[in-house]
């Protein structure tokens, strides 16, 4: 979303992103449910266990040669790296692959022809959802590198789900907080993202709110002479 | 507030909604008191206990019929439930109704016809009540989940009135907070709604500051000429 | 400021308020500057102790004395006390009286005809000087109902002023907290006070900003032809 | 960037600050590699930590230097002082100036004349690297200062950059808090000037978001028909 595409992308490069949208964003959340699987089980549900690392690694290697297509596609050669930073970070980082999820949702709404939401409400829902996810894999990741860390806070995925929610509404009670590098470096990030999103949501439901009593203003007159 | 009537809100749904509107908000208030005593009254104050009892499930039998003629009126059937969700929400969580306020402040006030707040002001006004309001039920479902749990840090309804304020305002100062999973899931609640009526709170009132200022600009010339 | 004045509002009454205000706002500064004194000197300094009591008494009668006055001017007899609800208020309360000083504010730069800030710039100062005053008088008032509670976290001033800038900034890292019954009572209203002033300053300098950029913007292109 | 220019400012006092730019702004961040060797560094390491004094010193007194031409060439004498207070700040505390980067990236983007980014991308870039460059440069004031207090609770360098992200960010978990005074200090400083930085990223993007949704509204229909 915050990359336009090149002016020089070639029709064969936009007609393959129509097409991979859909069974992209369906093996994100594959992706995603294998991951989850894969930190919150136990660790001797063996037959389980295996399944879930197929699962992370076989979705994976998909999600490298789409974009590997898509290098080829775009005829940038090396330079599509930089260009399209956001889709190489996603490539890097696949738990934050799920916040693609506009796109489909627009995809998906074009075809079934239903009424559309407002602006605001857009905005909110999309911000919202992708709040959500966002706590989701950072709560994931976070119980992953501190359940084991001497001197955690962080014990059980329901700590962690609680510190995420603490954290992506700046309230920060401190009763649960990473201790460890890696924990405190994806806590940065979640902060730094969740606070724009956050930001969002609540910049548009004040605009919304605005925008309600304004119309009630105008609907009164006739109501009363 | 945010669901639109569907267009084909048949005119005894609306008549029956706006006749039923004042009844409905009081029955909402005379539940919150009722579950305030249930609440905070020393356990052996027995004949008000079950006076309180009675109260909180009349009223919220009420609330029940009244969704049961709704859904009737609404020609609906079934799908009355996922099309009006913030009715069922509402029938659901019965602490949450006070919020719809709003509507029975715009329809007292049309009845006595006084000058009306500036837009600014009544969107303040608005959020803040319901940000109290919601503050003061959150503050006594946590109290209730916590005050008999191992370790739980709020034990008076004083310390959960505490927290709600540190939390409404994201302060969250952290010296008390939830410790139990359900009181962890109210606090989420708390931090989702209450984040963005204090989010529209703060941006009136920039916006309202703003204009108060570009007023006296306006102002200024003729005192100087 | 955030009651117009009534329409029916006398000329004697907006003459008495237009030649009090600057005394007034000097008065308010001298209330501040001996309940400063009186909450902050050590209990073993009589002379002064008993001069800051006289200080503090003998302006708040003055603010009693102009209350009356205004009272009297304003011809609305008793409903003065719901009309002016600010004046009322800030009469029980004397030590968010410097608050009022974006009036005089005002007035001093009419005399001096000095160029004035832009509409972002003022509302910004005006803001965070409220918040500076308002943080002042919240940490003397919080350090005084905590000094000697058991079990407080507050115990010098400098932990109050800590306390203060922590919570107005909605940080609240939770090492400085109130555990009195008053203490927490007067945190509740800085946050709730703090949290728009603040909200205030901030999205001024988030306009102002993109001002800023915008003027940049418009002056390029000559730059570059 | 908050000053303009005087209207009298002379043609050679706008010829030196442009030339001056970006050897000043490479100086600066001289300036801060020197001090972060000097913080982070251990003591032992003798002819590094001559040469990082030797370092921060000469580039201090650059700053000085160019303060003086600037001051002569003003032709505004000692009042140079007060009408640039900016710049007197930023003499004093030279840890902040690389925030002046603002202008030399536009200098930069002039020459290369690349495509330019949209308003709020611009604003989002430019109060994001300054939260960055504040954070960090906070981050090395407060290690130097509370790395050997009693009862720290920032021991490392670590400690220190975490404490910087819970504090601008807003969520202040309270496990890293400065407690001298002059780390609180600097602290306050942080707060003040990173909450508005805050501010204007999360309005930004906000608006940004808004921005984007509101272009694909209006891409749609064709899409359709």
């Amino acid at each position: 979303m915050s990359q336009r595409p090149a002016p020089e992308a070639p029709a064969r490069l936009t007609r393959w992103e129509q097409r991979t949208e859909l069974p992209l964003f369906a093996a994100s959340l594959l992706f995603l449910a294998g991951y989850a699987f894969r930190v919150l089980a136990p660790h001797d549900a063996q037959p389980w266990h295996d399944l879930s690392l197929i699962l992370v690694w076989s979705t994976w290697l998909m999600f490298l040669a789409d974009y590997a297509v898509r290098l080829r596609l775009s005829g940038l050669g090396a330079r599509f790296v930089g260009v399209r930073w956001l889709d190489t970070l996603v490539l890097v980082l696949p738990l934050l692959r799920p916040l693609r999820m506009v796109k489909v949702y627009s995809a998906v709404q074009q075809r079934h022809d239903r009424p559309r939401l407002t602006l605001y409400a857009r905005v909110m829902s999309y911000a919202s959802l992708s709040a959500v996810l966002l706590g989701f894999s950072a709560s994931l990741a976070v119980y992953r590198l501190e359940r084991e860390a001497p001197g955690a806070s962080i014990r059980t995925f329901g700590d962690a789900v609680w510190w995420a929610c603490a954290t992506l509404s700046t309230v920060g009670y401190g009763d649960a907080a990473p201790v460890t590098f890696w924990g405190r470096t994806v806590a940065a990030g979640l902060m730094a993202c969740g606070l724009a999103l956050l930001g969002a949501v609540t910049g548009s439901f004040s605009s919304w709110l605005i925008q309600v009593f304004t119309r009630e203003d105008e609907k009164r007159p006739p109501e009363r002479g």
